[in-house]
């Protein structure tokens, strides 16, 4: 299923987009895409109705794909072309830092450059949308907790992140950094998450053309190595980090201005468009 | 006045601790200690109930002071001294770190020791807590937009975060890390918030006793800062730092292992008292 939130920012409704691309209400069986909704009985209840006849709705504005996010996690250098490119290591087990929640936004929604910005960055990455709360899981067992996939991208501002004392979160932050969706695409329609196109373009130009293939911690892992720090709950999401292509890595550096418009998609997870604008 | 939730973990209620130390029900008037109610205009209407009519409530358990955090959002190495016994340099700028807001939990809950941790240390921090979403405001005006302070827990384990792949909050995110409470304490109570005695025991030994006088980056200071990069919106913590005797910082180092008994507290934030388990 590919579950939707649609409508004014902060007045969204849960929907699905059906087989035929029509947008469908399911606000009288959820509440929301998120929380409990997204459990594997949620997900199971939402897959049992007929989408055909739910009423047709029309949308002006595609929010953030799940609501009620706690914790907005990040992986960082998970590609290893994109360690080399940022001039780092692939880091002997995962880097984890947070973005935070107030930065989510909807997929197509104009994103900010924050005031005093002059190196506002582009990283398309899967998320993973946690379905059910994980503590202590194994590999094995990790997709159990998943459900389901959205494009994730990690607006990154590099002089706040690099160059303003430790710790990158300042640099990831700021409002509308997170772009989420437009669909949460449930496991069962991802064959497998580690052989995903994906890339990004700024004014039509491809920036980013990789593959999930080449992420050096995948994603049963990464849900397996973070449920050992800490418990993941329905609704939290893992941005699991970028392929090459970034700006900070090209020669010389290329960053956003007000009026770029970056595009990105993932297979079968769908495209965001963002024009950027100033914060004024 | 003092704003507090009472009750069993995920059902606490909002109360009030009037002059008497009695513990005062509010469920009629508020919904919970977050949110619009911690804004200026509903911490007006508390205010203007008389705190003597309220229903008198026992409090089997106290909950964390505040409901609905979207970010916790910590400071490093913000007292010169502990800078000193970190064996860091006190930073150009504020180091921002994220806590995940799911380590929150009640000030006398117990704190489990992660499986597989070597080095869980304390900290004890003074707690902004936002009422007003703030976004590029002024040094001069930020305090307009803090609902209040309490006594902030700031667990920490120094291996996960300093031993284990760039980035501190794989340290700082373990379930009940964050002790908040016991009391939201409105800022009116409070003269002046860099000047206030801190302390922090373990196993009824002094390790900490400290003064907000020595920040670094004092809490107008930070709210404005943060708010360059990001919202903070109503119900948002900061966690201002530790002063000097972190376990990390004794020769040799000491850490907390299952059974130790944790007490610290603000003046005039109140107290909180913590055991220390395996998580098993």
């Amino acid at each position: 299923m590919k579950l939707m939130r649609v409508g004014p920012l902060g007045q969204e409704g849960p929907a699905l987009l059906d087989k035929n691309g029509k947008i469908r209400d399911l606000s009288t069986h959820v509440t929301d895409i998120g929380g409990a909704d997204i459990s594997p009985e949620g997900l199971a209840k939402i897959a049992a109705l007929d989408a055909a006849s739910l009423p047709e709705i029309q949308a002006d504005r595609i929010g953030a794909c799940v609501a009620g996010t706690g914790k907005f996690i990040c992986i960082g250098l998970n590609y290893s072309d994109h360690a080399a490119e940022s001039g780092m290591a692939v880091p002997p087990e995962p880097v984890i830092f947070m973005k935070a929640t107030s930065a989510i936004c909807g997929p197509n929604d104009d994103v900010l450059i924050p005031r005093k910005s002059e190196k506002t960055d582009w990283e398309v990455e899967l998320g993973v949308v946690i379905g059910k709360t994980a503590k202590y899981v194994s590999e094995a067992e990790a997709l159990d907790y998943v459900a389901g996939y959205c494009v994730s991208h990690d607006v990154s501002e590099r002089g706040f992140q690099t160059e303003r004392s430790g710790q990158w979160t300042k640099g990831k932050s700021c409002d509308t950094f997170g772009p989420i969706g437009p669909w949460l695409v449930t496991k069962d329609e991802i064959a497998d998450p580690q052989n995903l196109g994906m890339w990004l373009t700024v004014n039509g130009e491809k920036m980013q053309d990789g593959t999930s293939k080449t992420m050096v911690y995948g994603v049963a892992f990464l849900v397996s190595y973070l449920s050992q720090f800490m418990s993941l709950q329905p609704g939290d999401i893992i941005s699991t980090g970028t392929p090459p292509g970034v700006g900070m890595g090209m020669k010389p550096p290329r960053y956003l201005k007000p009026g770029d418009v970056v595009e990105l998609g993932i297979e079968g997870l769908g495209t965001q468009k963002q024009t950027f604008k100033a914060d004024v």
